[in-house]
């Protein structure tokens, strides 16, 4: 773990030395999580080259070479003097993530001359992920698949689906997810994934993830809806990998019983584009190409209309996973992005169908030196939850 | 509801007049729902005088006659402009909540002569709650006191903490429970609340709830630990009552078998603080000398050292609950608030006992033209989860 910090620290100090930076302050949870290995109330001063200090508010009484406690931010410049450690001239924070009072009053703290952002250094120091980073992500994936594998078990017939929804999420929770769910923005909320049934997957929903879902009350308008699950519609399920810091993320789909053709020939579709995605992609892939590309085997099999949504269509097909849900890079059509070795990146070409409901899969994939490694394998095609008996 | 967001309106229009601003943009969820009754993604125009306009960016397609799409910030002051409402000339935007970089970019759009905070505005705003805002808590507290009920009923020896609070999860979800659990600030994370049995109650954490607890994981270290939950130790159960938009806050104490006669004795004081706090509290009451009386009472009775834990002891004995769980007033020394008729408050006066684990009950109280009204009542004596069979 140690080792693997200062990979990290090696990173964003690499970055925040292109930018002219002479440090940086860390507050928000993630990023003081990704520096240190473990969230703190406090800030984290990594200056560009040398040892980052550990500036702590809370927890009390933490005793370590690194950790120096402190009341308020406004100490923190004095104790750096007493350390012999100048300040900053071109002090980096975490504009895009720091609210704006939190600004100003670390800018009056340290007064700089020069202030610069390193919440996008942060993005992009996180996009690459670490030996030890990406273990997690194995670790986490394993047991999203075997958490899976029990859902069939607590579907009954009549049952809504939010009903489903808390039956599958005890079942994540006792194997081992830690409940708490990252999102990168201030503004999109979710708890603990989707369950989508029927006609409720094409409702738009004012978050900006791939599908909506009219949710259970107007505070949090996303996912179940409470509507029961009805024989012949499909149940897509986007419940969220977090057993470990990082997030697997993995959709499947399944069935009350049969559903028309058309469902099938829709997620078989999705089934191709991951298996196109795994025979082609790999180092130096353009992100907005394989946008473009699903977007063009939606279209020639007739299912562009329904594509990431009907009446509110998602403008992406993909994107990083790790200590947020929604990290880089994003598979969409105007990134510049291209897959390198490191990544964590989920691929969820999904389609909406009317009558039926959601299908399509998500899998969250590595880029290797080779090309790229599923990491969420479980079953692939819909599965029937009450296929008749024999 | 219409009729109910006038209220807030009207709130809220005062104090912008109070402090000079013409009108406040609006973007964060929490402050959305409080002023439209449902979240959005999007800008809700406030002007001190006249009536709002909901500018709306996700979801898609929702027809009103308050509401403009847009699909960016700037597009507002040109669409202001062709309504004929004046872009103002000093603008109140949510300086404690959005981030840096947003407030830059909403500066630079509307440009105006002068920036103010409108995010203290509505805390205070929202501090005193409307008639059907409280009839949202009463909801509320219903369904958390009956989901307490059967908490009992899902406790088996041998189980570790976490174990039995997935299974209290379950239990609230059935009830209504919309999983999502609003708290103020960028850095207090934490899942669905809190189960603490034993030495774990007295774990500190980094985050500004009432008690820590050593949590999982060091990217949620708050609350449950994993231990097995053992004879003759307490369980401190502090589960979100998230059933509507307004949170009841509702703590209470089940034991495992008997428990030492300390751990009754220091709950006993808790039931009398909350007895004293119904017969002595009401409009005027100084927040400040809640907490006093009761350090005073801690102090007297002997348990001052385990009062609101003991490693890291917290400041406050009680706060304003609404639509995140950690509202103004803060029953704390420095507070310079009083209580006031339609304030909702929670009160945990709590203690931490060595080798025991944590006792004290928690209740969410409404002040009302005379007094204050309990509003989540259930039994408070301590629980205990396996009576001995007769």
């Amino acid at each position: 773990m140690n080792k693997d910090l200062r990979i990290r620290w090696d990173s964003v100090q690499k970055l925040l030395v292109e930018a002219g930076s002479d440090a940086c302050l860390i507050s928000t949870n993630v990023n003081i999580y990704y520096l240190t290995g473990q969230v703190f109330t406090g800030f984290l001063y990594l200056p560009a080259e040398g040892k980052p200090v550990f500036f702590v508010q809370r927890p009390l009484g933490w005793d370590s070479e690194q950790v120096v406690s402190i009341r308020k931010p406004e100490d923190i410049p004095g104790l750096l003097n007493e350390r012999n450690i100048p300040l900053p001239e071109n002090l980096f924070l975490e504009e895009d993530q720091i609210t704006y009072s939190e600004f100003v009053r670390l800018e009056k703290a340290f007064n700089p001359a020069r202030t610069g952002n390193v919440s996008t250094i942060l993005r992009q120091a996180r996009m690459i992920k670490t030996p030890w980073e990406i273990e997690q992500f194995r670790i986490s994936a394993v047991k999203h698949a075997k958490a899976y594998h029990e859902i069939p078990s607590v579907f009954r017939k009549g049952m809504t689906d939010i009903e489903f929804q808390i039956e599958i999420e005890r079942i994540i929770r006792k194997h081992g997810s830690l409940g708490i769910f990252r999102v990168y923005g201030r503004n999109m909320d979710i708890f603990m994934g989707s369950v989508l049934t029927g006609d409720n997957a094409a409702q738009p929903s004012p978050f900006d993830f791939a599908l909506g879902g009219a949710g259970l009350h107007p505070t949090i308008p996303i996912g179940a809806s409470g509507e029961i699950v009805r024989e012949g519609t499909s149940v897509m399920i986007d419940m969220a990998g977090n057993f470990t810091a990082y997030l697997s993320d993995m959709t499947r789909v399944f069935s009350f019983g049969e559903l028309p053709q058309e469902a099938y020939r829709a997620h078989r579709l999705s089934m191709d584009m991951h298996n196109r995605l795994m025979e082609k992609a790999g180092p130096e892939t353009s992100c907005a190409e394989i946008f473009e590309w699903s977007i063009q085997m939606a279209e020639k099999d007739g299912f562009a209309a329904n594509f990431m949504g009907t009446a509110q269509q998602a403008k992406f097909v993909g994107h990083g996973v790790g200590l947020e849900i929604n990290e880089l890079p994003v598979l969409m059509g105007r990134s510049k992005d291209r897959l390198l070795p490191g990544m964590v990146f989920a691929y969820e070409p999904k389609f909406v169908l009317p009558g039926i409901g959601a299908v399509g899969n998500e899998n969250t994939y590595l880029v290797t030196d080779s090309g790229i490694e599923k990491l969420t394998v479980f079953e692939e095609d819909i599965i029937n939850l009450l296929p008749p008996t024999p």
